[in-house]
């Protein structure tokens, strides 16, 4: 228990709560590392797609972003106006159910979770591979490593929240700086052969097909992911929740705007192709400032920001899956808070599903990309879509110009968005994107298989007649012994007290023993509803005619409740339990899988010797 | 069920035993591989200490070798008389305890318990280290290697003996054919520089110390360990046993002294130096009959013979266990049979130290050995020494001649066993000897405590008094409540049948509900033997509250026995378990550590919808 706490932390009481909730630096520091981390991949990703059309077409790098930057700005600016209106959390599901009904906000939530339990392995594996980059004798550990690192994750969540804010501070905060002063510097060092300023503006003469965009596009979006966490997780921040919330947002949006521009930017600029061994923010740090230390320690700090970008679904995914809990499309066990007001099955859950992921895809980052873009975007679709819905529904109490500003960007933000979608579903689908296109469904599926539970579970056993009362039942309790001794005598005892009628089970295997014992219990002649049951036993356990006998006095008597009592030595010394006890635990472990029939474990504490 | 049924075969009836034992030949193939396989390394760890003292040192092989199979017929002698007095089995453990007493055989039973899991780990990283030596590319897999191999023989021992004696007879035997057709032609074949014959029998001049002698000797000496293992293992042969073990033990005793002499012989005669890369083996098969066929099926049946020489101690581990055991010096969880008729526990023990012994030695054979021989030799030395006294007390009985014979043999042959452990013991003290010395001690205490334990909790328990009887007790029933429902009803119900007093107990977060709930309940007003707690907490969980307040009931209330009833919801589904029951399943571990209160577990079934 002390351990326990140590690991932990204390138990927190409920009154505790806001102490344990974050202000807007520390609220970054949780809820930004996922969007920001993408920088660490965006640019990479639309750079990989269009080198394939040639070197010519890494141009349209610079006009992809800026429509991702456009994008960004369209999700800002709605997240804030959802954050405002839903200031319990939950984003898309919540806005989702309220304005187009359970389907979308079943899809908005459960591609939201798929989403996050994806960010957790994409992001830890693409922090190791990030170091393994630039240490490449640590690559047959990659697996491994990214397995702890989300072990670890899970375990400083369990602490809480605010803890891990504490600790994912700094690497936050050093990489924004790190990239954003890259980025001025990038733009402002000599480059030899450097682009002219016009040819940022002007297309080059190579034709590049819509198709080649579109995907460049769609990769390239994949660096907005994130960016809906906080509108999920706004009770996580201290109150007035929601004003900090749309603080944090505004700042998250800021950042990563200019982050990810910038590095597009340079990347033309230095004339950046992908390369297989490094990174483009490696090559990036490596023109600019050589291999030394800023090299080494953007490296380090790239790998820290996309580990602890998981942490941000730690954040995202248990709040989420509670909220979808109380309304029942989740099992209700995400609904418990632990003594750390975490709701930790959600925690745990997150940790395993990720680790799972990581193990089965052998921790290579590119394979698990596609499926994770296309989560957060379904999300994205169906929370703009939802906002201009919603509005539109709304827009007598809106002044006009505002109503028709988020209608109209509500639906280009869910149109490109949904572009988004389609194009990867379509481009990646043998790739990995048919797992979403399968599991989101079968997800959905099992979510209504729940709720359906749930609701016939509640219907079978409401009552709503008080006049239903505890009746009297016929109780017949069965005590297997073994010989007649104190502990036998006792547990005897206890089944007299309880039950109508007591059965004395003793398992022989052959017929002289069994007649012996019944003489000698016959002399000693006990309260006459105990009666004496000797069963013979052709193998030697005698698990099995215990547990065929019970079952059949179950099944005579369906009228009746059957009840088996299990005695249990209590000992002094933990290493004693290995020497009594085999038995009860094997009738414990029989019988708890029969289902017709009761278990009682007594304990019987031994004398000290 | 059935999957179990085709891993470890239908469940065996007792009057099915007789049909699970086995003959000479099978018997030979189950109880000889350990003995055997010591030839693919008793020579070799001759040379090894051989060698140290120079190259000339080598010749010392042979007259070591002669009196390790002088020993070997000791020892072959002795143990044909054990088993005829002893056809229960148990060897020296069973002698000792009836000649020497208790301390002896306990320590006979104790360093052979550790011998035959040593002997597990030994054997079966020795053959993999064979097949290593043929396939230096499989090196970095010799610890997973072995434990799959320890696991394999795990699960085809919990089928059954005689299944394992079937899978096993062919590289057995093809082992001993191989090795004496190796000894023949090697004899046989025109050797360049071979030692003419005369210097075979006088010593070269090169003086060589007493020390360097015994502790090749002690070293080549674990060549005979296995050997006991019939002695301990009679119940294994078919009727009439002791018969057929002594014929096993004598051909064993054939085939093991003339392939080890052999081996030494042809070791001189090659030259052959001990190497760090091949075993000896390998290196006469390679110069006998070249890298060929011959070569690799040698590596491949030597490997296969060590991995099974670990089948030898799971014959015997169990067998000797179950004999302590039934001595109250072993937990009696050594005493059960399977459905298989086979001591499960023990192969499971056996199986799981030998695993944690390969991976703690990282499958290095050699440091394994020392630890190997020295609990063989001490059961050789109880063994032999029980059986002079034994004798000697018998002298009356016996013809003079064969009195006198058994005598001055065992007499011999406790010596020289002696030397080889004492010698043993100092000079591998460093090398892990220590470990023997220190885990013997200790395991013998534990041994005393378990049996101190048995005694003193027989003691407390019995009856003699046949008028002591069960009487009846004062039971208050405790049911945590969260509504009034189906299911609370119906625990409610159960309660009320089997307890004189009845506390629904109900848990708030806050003031309200709980003043809501106690006037629903008051409107409801079930039988007045049920009185309703409601009782507030600072933490989510319910959990503490409910241990905090059944704690308090049954510490209020000494004299009176408390009864909580948790009731689980039993579903249609398997997935639909995880949709409930958190609750109990989190009490009901909560109260098996509380060691006060009984546990009942009530099952309700909910109908199908």
């Amino acid at each position: 228990m002390k351990l326990w706490s140590k690991v932990f932390g204390r138990p927190l009481k409920d009154r505790e709560e806001e102490s344990i909730r974050v202000g807007v630096i520390a609220g970054l520091a949780v809820m930004a590392p996922d969007a920001l981390s993408s920088v660490a991949y965006g640019t990479q990703e639309i750079l990989i797609e269009l080198d394939r059309a040639g070197v010519q077409a890494l141009w349209y790098v610079l006009p992809i972003s800026a429509v991702i930057v456009l994008l960004l700005i369209f999700l800002v600016t709605s997240y804030r106006q959802i954050i405002r209106s839903y200031p319990g959390g939950g984003g898309a599901y919540i806005i989702g159910r309220d304005t187009l009904g359970s389907t979308a906000s079943l899809i908005a939530g459960a591609a939201l979770l798929i989403d996050y339990t994806l960010t957790v392995a994409v992001s830890v594996t693409a922090g190791v591979a990030a170091v393994v980059a630039a240490f490449p004798e640590l690559a047959p550990w990659t697996v491994i490593f990214s397995v702890l690192i989300v072990g670890f994750l899970g375990l400083v969540n369990l602490r809480g929240l605010r803890e891990s804010a504490q600790a994912f501070a700094l690497p936050t905060y050093l990489f924004i700086a790190m990239v954003l002063i890259m980025a001025v510097v990038g733009l402002s060092v000599h480059v030899p052969h450097a682009p002219a300023w016009h040819m940022y503006v002007t297309p080059p003469v190579s034709f590049v097909s819509l198709f080649v965009i579109l995907r460049a596009f769609s990769s390239g979006s994949s660096a907005l992911t994130g960016v809906e966490a906080i509108s999920n997780g706004v009770p996580v921040f201290r109150g007035p929740s929601p004003a900090r919330a749309r603080m944090t947002l505004l700042l998250l949006g800021l950042f990563l705007g200019s982050m990810f521009l910038g590095t597009s930017i340079i990347a033309y600029r230095f004339h950046i192709v992908p390369s297989l061994d490094t990174t483009v923010l490696q090559q990036l740090a490596s023109d600019i400032f050589g291999r030394g230390i800023y090299f080494y320690l953007l490296s380090f700090v790239t790998m820290a920001i996309l580990a602890i970008a998981a942490n941000t679904s730690f954040a995202g995914f248990p709040l989420l899956s509670s909220i979808m809990a109380r309304d029942q499309w989740m099992p209700r066990m995400f609904l418990s808070r632990g003594d750390r007001l975490v709701y930790q099955n959600g925690v745990i859950i997150l940790a395993l599903t990720a680790i799972l992921l990581i193990v089965i895809f052998r921790g290579n980052t590119t394979n698990l990309i596609p499926l994770y873009a296309i989560g957060v975007y379904m999300s994205f679709t169906i929370a703009m879509l939802s906002l201009a819905v919603k509005t539109w529904r709304n827009r007598a109490n809106i002044p006009a110009r505002q109503s028709w500003l988020l209608i109209v960007m509500g639906g280009v933000g869910a149109t490109l968005t949904a572009i988004v979608v389609v194009v990867s579903l379509i481009t990646k689908f043998t790739e990995g994107a048919w797992i979403v296109a399968v599991v989101l469904p079968l997800l959905i599926l099992g979510m209504h298989r729940i709720r359906r539970h749930y609701r016939a579970v509640a219907d079978e056993l409401r009552v709503t007649d008080l006049s239903i009362k505890p009746v009297l039942l016929h109780v017949v309790a069965v005590v297997p012994i073994n010989s007649i001794n104190r502990l036998s005598i006792d547990t005897l005892s206890y089944a007299l007290s309880l039950a109508d009628e007591v059965i004395a089970l003793h398992v022989v295997r052959s017929v002289e023993p069994g007649q012996q014992f019944a003489e000698r219990w016959k002399k000693w002649a006990p309260d006459p509803r105990i009666k004496l049951a000797v069963v013979p036993t052709q193998y030697r356990s005698v698990v099995r005619p215990i547990v065929r006998y019970v079952d059949l006095v179950a099944h005579q008597n369906p009228e009746q409740r059957t009840l088996i009592i299990l005695p249990e030595l209590v000992v002094s010394h933990v290493w004693e339990h290995f020497l009594h006890n085999q038995l009860s635990l094997t009738l414990e472990t029989s019988f708890i899988f029969r289902k017709d029939i009761s278990v009682m474990i007594m304990p019987y504490r031994l004398k000290s010797y």
